[in-house]
């Protein structure tokens, strides 16, 4: 093409810049800096590394050194995590104008709360470790949850997340918990509210909605939602309770959906699989579906058998 | 070890060489290149910073240097997607033979309409921006649902593999909306036609299939179907239409599955969490399970206090 | 904030380190190196380029040197594989003491076996391959399975992991399966027993649980769980058969769940989508929900305007 390509990138150039200056809300770049999705993600490693001693590294820690390691991590935690704070607060639809000696101030009174809040932090997060143990046959040892379980570690990155929405950090919550979300495929929103002793087993599929409340001890399984009864009121029902409360010590099991922000289900209960709730369970409730009836037809043998000659003879094709 | 291992991976290294000789399909070593799949997912990455300028990397851009930058991009972007398609139109169950002059001047073709479309790309994804932020409650800004939401990435992905699909390049689209999928539980095949004002919400396990045609203004959930009634036809059906038509402002709750090439829902209509649906609905309706019995049983006091016991005893006994 | 950070810091380290000596589960900086998740999946990686030559890397192999470049891939693999296995062999709650020559001589041992089996690994997972194109109608080439399908992606990754899991390998075949759940959401226990010609489609949301069996020639979709009834006894249940067996020619289609160790479904029968089966299943029998009664409403056109209206509006205030 040579020449002619040239030519041709030259074109779409100028094609692409003047769509770039339509004003869209997909354009960004000349407006202001953004908090970054990368850098996110790296101060969430390190934190997790911070929460777990020892697990996400192959390395000989040794208590004389591991003052000094774990100083430069909280340091580079610090000052990424300052700098994404600061860029996250020129965001949202709630922001208000601080100038830039107002946001360091207030990036930094963030920072001093959320630091100081770990050790709590991980307190909580031990007693997830606990129940994950406790709740699964298959868990052979401690080590494979940190090191494998997917519950485990939505749960750790959800209640880091927590911590900083609570302090009304835009932006940098969400990023986390999606983080989690593309790598367990559990979507526990940072607004939620749960208890300790959190169990998730599998996992895929779960949603927890921003304004869920859950208590202590509860356990759920894959495929379960714990969301609004419906949001086509859109952008008007931001900031109200659209998602169920979960009382201390209730399981539920894969697929059941639990809708509405009055909904409660009292404590001690168990929610079936595949179940469909949009009102209150009184405590101490099992509840299923009555009587899933299921339809039964046999095969006859000739049909059946044409089917499998069917479905195996491409093998001889191809 | 020492000798030993060497001998022994000598050993290894024969046994699976001579395997290699069996012709299997899964070795393609003596035959021909393949498209690269990480090659492919740079270019998307590429891709999505030219859709959303400004918003994947913390930079302080300025008009002035804006115009070679995005000239080294799309020139990187160009080179490389050229190259990929060359290879994928070596593969395919419709491939035809091309000598190399052909498919040079083939893919020069293809990338050529390809840049050509990204405005008219742009402005969709712009107004499914604007329906994800319409249809969330919780979403906080539009910085917040770029950044962080898997509905609007996987229907990024989606629109820009669709481009390529359409042009019929061979794999690479769908290379694409995998790393979508793989990214957010969100399956979208590149071949679904699929209108403007889009809206998925959480999305873990959505699946859309080949051959959908969906209106514009539609809303979907999490672990939605739309999806063929059955496939025990294998490749005999390839190319039918056999999966579902949902028209204009449809709305399908969490865990709904549609299904069949037959089956149209019809403009306005509201498809209720979990339903099963393989016939056509009219315009206008709202689809729900009637009457999801359940059955409630309370535990006695006793049995439950001997159960939270059972599962707490284990937190002594460690 | 300068110094005043610097002690903020030096505090907070502070209040960190004396938290780490509290004894939690969570902490192992003081105990002893553990299996590396990032080790683990390089070695999962290199796998894969060994089971599919030539698939993931765009380089022109030639004969005469491709028994290098795999001689110093599989002496990679395998020196990297046998340190994590030593590692993994000091965790687990079936640990025995080994000094350090006899960890080395069992992961000598477990290695050796482990490569020995490639062959005999990819050729059940070149049936794999065959399963899913006659499986998928949208299946272009093998080429596209091989390179974009995460069902092919997961069952490879089961079907690795699963000898790792047969040599008692503890922690490894785990972290292989969930880096497979977490890219694919498909979450396949390394303990379960699967035939050959096993076919997944979209795959988002399926679990197989430790002790299921599943026969040759079985294909299951989407959200399909074959799972355990309960798992209330936690701990007391490890190592009993809690999954069901699914025999021969069986197709179970997308949320379907199948649950309990006495769960048995007969060859040639098909599981409709969404049914819900603790109960064993004859042979040659299609089961699905009997009339799943829907409910349709209506709008009435001026509410539906309206609804319309409201949900609109919003693109002229922003």
């Amino acid at each position: 093409m040579g020449e002619n390509r040239e030519n041709y990138i030259d074109e779409i150039v100028q094609k692409i810049l003047s769509d770039y200056d339509g004003d869209k809300n997909i354009d960004a770049f000349n407006i202001y800096n953004k908090p970054d999705k990368d850098e996110v993600r790296d101060i969430l490693f390190k934190l997790i590394r911070i929460v777990y001693p020892g697990y996400f590294k192959e390395r000989a820690y040794k208590i004389y050194n591991l003052k000094n390691s774990l100083a430069v991590t909280i340091e580079d935690i610090y000052y990424h995590l300052h700098r994404q704070i600061e860029l996250a607060l020129e965001t949202g639809k709630n922001k208000t104008a601080l100038n830039d000696e107002e946001k360091k101030n207030k990036s930094d009174e963030i920072c001093n709360v959320f630091f100081e809040r770990l050790p709590a932090i991980r307190e909580i997060i031990e007693t997830d470790l606990l129940a994950t143990f406790d709740g699964d046959p298959a868990a052979g040892s401690f080590e494979e949850i940190i090191l494998a379980y997917p519950g485990l570690m939505a749960i750790t990155v959800y209640r880091l997340a927590h911590e900083l929405y609570k302090l009304n950090v835009p932006i940098i919550p969400r990023l986390m918990t999606e983080y989690a979300h593309s790598e367990t495929g559990i979507d526990i929103h940072p607004g939620a509210t749960i208890g300790k002793y959190f169990f998730i087993d599998h996992g895929t599929g779960i949603v927890v909605g921003e304004t869920s409340i859950i208590g202590k001890n509860v356990k759920i399984y894959q495929g379960v939602t714990i969301g609004a009864l419906s949001t086509r009121g859109g952008q008007k029902l931001s900031g109200k309770k659209r998602h169920p409360t979960i009382e201390d010590n209730v399981t539920i099991y894969a697929g059941a959906s639990i809708l509405g922000g009055e909904t409660v289900i009292g404590e001690n209960s168990v929610i079936g699989g595949n179940t469909f709730i949009t009102s209150s369970v009184p405590a101490n409730t099992r509840v299923s579906m009555k009587n899933p009836e299921m339809e039964y037809r046999t095969y006859e043998n000739k049909v059946k058998k044409e089917e499998i000659t069917q479905s195996e003879e491409w093998y001889y094709i191809i």
